[in-house]
């Protein structure tokens, strides 16, 4: 039928068709993909319609709505945040994206966004500690060695050039998994007794651990001069990893501040401590780490523009192998004021 | 695998497959299913996290989330509105959505919502005009004969007790298909040459238009007394069909206040006009309509918790007739922390 051939498809790409493009492209050429389009997208910053997203707080967890678009895109995710589900066999965090077109409203790609989440947060924080930490940072602290942190300690190694990893969680059956999962990686791999002890000596300190509370994982005395604190696990409001210490000694950045206000670690803060958005590094306009002593934070919550630049990755990598399927998530009908006909064709065609 | 029977599935159905519940159910029994549901949950008002929705307007439209959730089920629906999309065969609103457990996050059902749209809405102005037009209504003016006209048409049949439609669009064939479509449907239907002859003698009037304008369809001089306004096509802002005089004069009903005072025909009066929400109507707190001379308006803007409302529906037809498929939109990993096994066992299912 004529209707079909102009109608744009909704292209669906399940997990199983997300992993094909992993293993087909490589997890490092993800990463660093991801990362490309993240940087693209920040640097085009003023032409997004932003906002912080929405969020439906339970006593067990958070589910959220992350909405953005430009001229041209329309781009949302939805993504709940459930520490206690691990108990019951199911992930802290699942996902799932689209992406529409700005002039019709017709929605272009459906995907997975669990496992694309983790790529686009590990490039992300290593986009920002290739700008905020030390240039020749070769040690890393691993702080929550749960479902994020081999893709962490991947895009680290692939962007960042560190070599070693110092590792903490509470479990330590997840870091046993963590180690296996990267034994052939290249990367040197310490575990430790302790976050004090897996922080000793390192350039960089990734904290990405899933609890619900007002946690203080790194304490002032931890840290040393010249650190990059990579923040990753406090994401919404009672949820933090690090002593307001820490912050108020470091320079901060942060991806969207009107979000990150409510949901970072700066939460802990007054409304008016100085914090930076880290597009602006990016743009020149502000020099990011200023000399070899200064403590960065990237105050990383999660920021809808991410996920704009994942799906468009997604998207294009997907076209290119050939992976996904259409499907019919909206109505074709032939004459599109006529939807009641859709009930009535497809009954005819349904009896053949 | 064991995971995969206690990993909670996520239903997926499509546009086909609702037709088939539709044909399976019939659409007046799917109508006044929907009408139920939204009954039963407007009557849990005080149960639910509500929000208005979050709009994205651009020059051709609005792409809309719209999110609700009360202890046990998170929904959203996505909505477009673009009222230039039929000139390019394709529809001006379509729609889809998802329920997902607030528990633990996991989506549960992601389903088509531009045909369950048309039955919710119309679902909802039935059940609104059931409580607010004269018991003795039977004649209808139908004022936009689009996607939306033979639903609104069906479900005032059902539910009202309308025998007579007065039809007018301001293209000529958008009345003649709707009057090919509803042919057998024991309904009188006349073309009209104008809206003010369509609304002479009506009991009720609904207009449904898609131009994104400040129109003023209906003027105070075409209102007789004891009519009810079921207002269902002005509902975002610079989009009205309305005069003002005709609410001025009117007991207004509303949704949700604080989202039709930005998107309902109340936005172009002052914030403190004395609106009611229709809740209040089915829980019997207040009146409804008073006597027999009042004109009565429903401002209806749609509001999320209607979809999830007719999202129940939806989920517990597909169940009961066996119909939709599982989609795997979240990932199944044996241990949850292993998110990055998932690669590699489906790597190895892959090779087999």
């Amino acid at each position: 039928m004529a209707i079909r051939d102009k109608f744009p498809d909704t292209l669906y790409i399940s997990v199983q068709d997300m992993v094909r493009i992993v293993q087909r492209k490589g997890l490092s050429a993800c990463i660093a993909g991801v990362a490309r389009n993240i940087e693209a997208d920040f640097l085009r910053w003023e032409s997004f319609d932003k906002s912080a997203r929405l969020a439906c707080h339970s006593s067990e967890g958070v589910i959220e709505l992350m909405p953005i678009a430009d001229a041209r895109q329309f781009a949302f995710k939805y993504v709940n945040g459930h520490p206690k589900n691990t108990r019951a066999g199911l992930p802290t965090v699942m996902a799932f994206g689209v992406l529409a077109d700005v002039a019709t409203g017709a929605p272009r790609l459906l995907s997975e966004l669990t496992l694309t989440t983790a790529i686009r947060t590990a490039a992300m924080s290593a986009l920002a500690a290739k700008r905020l930490a030390r240039p020749d940072s070769r040690v890393m602290a691993l702080i929550g060695n749960g479902a994020q942190s081999e893709f962490q300690a991947l895009a680290f190694r692939d962007l960042v050039g560190i070599r070693e990893l110092r590792l903490f969680d509470t479990d330590p059956a997840a870091t046993a998994k963590l180690v296996a999962n990267l034994a052939g990686s290249g990367l040197r791999l310490r575990a430790c007794a302790s976050t004090a002890e897996a922080v000793r000596g390192a350039d960089i300190v990734t904290t990405v651990t899933a609890d619900k509370s007002n946690a203080t994982i790194l304490t002032p005395e931890m840290m040393a001069p010249g650190m990059h604190v990579n923040a990753v696990g406090g994401d919404c409001p009672g949820k933090t990893e690090l002593h307001r210490g820490v912050l108020e000694r470091a320079s901060v950045f942060v991806e969207f501040e009107p979000q990150t206000r409510v949901e970072g670690e700066i939460q802990q803060l007054p409304a008016d401590f100085p914090v930076t958005e880290f597009w602006r590094v990016l743009a020149g306009t502000h020099p990011g780490r200023r000399n070899r002593e200064e403590v960065t934070v990237f105050d990383s919550v999660g920021f809808a523009l991410e996920d704009y630049a994942a799906l468009r990755f997604v998207r294009d990598a997907a076209r290119e192998l050939g992976i996904g399927e259409v499907m019919e998530l909206v109505p074709r009908a032939e004459d599109p004021k006529n939807l009641f006909s859709v009930i009535v064709a497809q009954e005819e065609e349904l009896a053949v």
